[in-house]
């Protein structure tokens, strides 16, 4: 499948005809309804605010991993209440987004008695952007901060090889004046989807962002993808950090480090088999003005110092744009997606 | 007070016989047997590890805050246990490590009772290093993550002035084979400490760290310092992660942003009056092998890829040369500290 625009002649979708027709693809290629139903929705969301490489691109993807029987369709994740802010879920080989949904009303009621609550999953697969994990809990009026790890591609900062995997991190608050602030930023010095898309269209890559197999820097993506790897995004600081999501999603969840799993026996898997950890803060319990309001202010004052797109802006115009044109895809992503889900 | 070594003729002196000295000088300038203990640890601390920046170099800017009557040296923390994960201090204009301190029992009981923790310090002055607040929660088996936030003088990413302070996160996690894991990173391409020093030393910075007064790069630290600014590490994303830590450590705590602050009527003042949070997990709820063994697992993943030195490693190195050496100042400032201290 390739990136949208590639083809002049586009078709419109609203972002429910989208979400309905992903759901009857996974439906189609092996997932349950529940896991169908979660999956359709966050590609739909990714694919409507524009984050191209987490949307429809995604689906070849999903569907060849589940056709290989790395990831399964219908795992039904196991809750495990374990503390007064402490959940941890098995999500049973399944994907991240389904355990987290399953625990979800869990994770709000812990956040809001106890301050403060974590969601540690293991055994699971993240595919997916991190955005929309962390956002509705900003719409809950909650903070919340989630960490994933992924596969090895990241050479840590001072180390010849690849280790770490592009390990974001995602981050959401809420805001009186307008839609929460979240950003969701690889520790990577760029995303594997980027890389993958630059690749298909032909373009190089800015500098410093990776090296090719023998170790060398390289602004050709496909040097990168073709055994090279990406480097962690400000040097020692984001290697740190990469490090610290390695830490907190897979040592302290239970799940795999990056370089851990061997998908070798499963020609096809492309779904990371690792954890997801989640943090969720109740601001209402700190101190002084409304959370909310404060947020608010210093969005202003960062509006004031010349600061113009905040973190989560882009996505918010594609989406209020996408609610008004439509999700544009080209026509021959159309006709795939419609033959994938038997249409 | 110069840098260490700027003086060919050293004094050698243990952990104890310095942390009693710098004990001596805060009782004598204002601060609380309390405030004095605890000031006077962390500061023999950073200097017993190398971390210059924060050691001896930070006593004059003690020393004229306590003096301007901007920081209170004897402020006595009001501890308040809002939730099963949540508690916030009022440090009451003093400084913020004691305040940690006054609740730092019952944070890691309910860190270890809930699963996770948040310390909310607001209405406090940060103005040491960040890891000596976290490393302690590592050596209690404990994972815990800490942001504070400063005093305006970043840039934001895409804007025109100044508005975050250096906003450093830290990060500490147990480790069965060794030291704990233990980072502190400004999100500022460089700390102010360390700007300063290199300005004391007239040697020139690398490019990137920061603006003039006109905004325009440069590498000199006078001219960072002289009305310049500093910019965030990794460009977008180093500045997604300051403006993260201003929500945190100010919006949720009820402290000051970077920016609120006027101690203009106060001429000397150099802490800044803002807010820190502290979140503190216990990692044996979480699920399979023991943390400690998968963080060193982790480890030695790292050095396998060769990754020679860790975050933390240069502060151990140097802690375990100062424990057989001893801590070595110069004379000149040997002998200013004890007059200081009233010798």
């Amino acid at each position: 499948m390739s990136a949208p625009r590639d083809n002049a002649e586009t078709h419109s979708l609203s972002f429910d005809e989208l979400a309905e027709l992903l759901r009857q693809v996974f439906l189609r290629h092996g997932t349950s309804p529940e896991v169908a139903q979660v999956l359709s929705q966050n590609c739909a969301s990714a694919q409507r605010d524009g984050s191209h490489s987490h949307g429809i691109f995604r689906i070849p993807g999903y569907l060849s991993s589940l056709a290989s029987g790395w990831v399964s369709g219908t795992a039904e994740p196991k809750v495990e209440d374990v503390g007064a802010g402490f959940i941890r879920v098995d999500a049973a080989g399944g994907f991240a987004q389904p355990a987290l949904m399953a625990a979800k009303e869990l994770l709000i009621d812990k956040a809001r008695s106890a301050g403060i609550a974590i969601l540690a999953i293991r055994n699971s697969h993240h595919f997916a952007a991190l955005w929309p994990d962390v956002e509705p809990f900003a719409e809950e009026g909650l903070v919340a901060l989630s960490v994933v790890n992924s596969m090895t591609c990241v050479v840590p900062h001072g180390a010849q090889k690849p280790l770490f995997g592009t390990n974001p991190i995602a981050f959401a608050a809420p805001r009186a004046g307008g839609e929460p602030i979240v950003f969701d930023l690889a520790t990577s010095a760029i995303a594997n989807g980027d890389v993958q898309i630059a690749a298909r269209a032909g373009r190089m890559l800015p500098a410093g962002m990776g090296v090719d197999r023998a170790g060398q820097p390289t602004e050709d993506p496909k040097a990168i993808l073709d055994g090279g790897a990406l480097l962690p995004f400000g040097g020692y600081k984001g290697s740190a950090l990469s490090m610290m999501v390695e830490l907190l999603a897979a040592a302290l969840t239970g799940g795999n480090f990056s370089f851990e799993f061997d998908w070798s026996k499963h020609p096809g898997a492309q779904t990371p088999w690792t954890g997801q950890l989640l943090i969720v803060i109740d601001p209402n319990k700190g101190s002084g003005q409304s959370f909310a309001e404060r947020s608010e202010e210093l969005v202003r004052q960062m509006h004031g110092v010349g600061q113009e797109r905040l973190p989560g802006d882009r996505r918010y115009v594609q989406r209020a744009r996408s609610l008004v044109e439509g999700i544009e895809i080209s026509k021959t992503e159309w006709l795939q997606l419609r033959e994938l889900a038997g249409d």
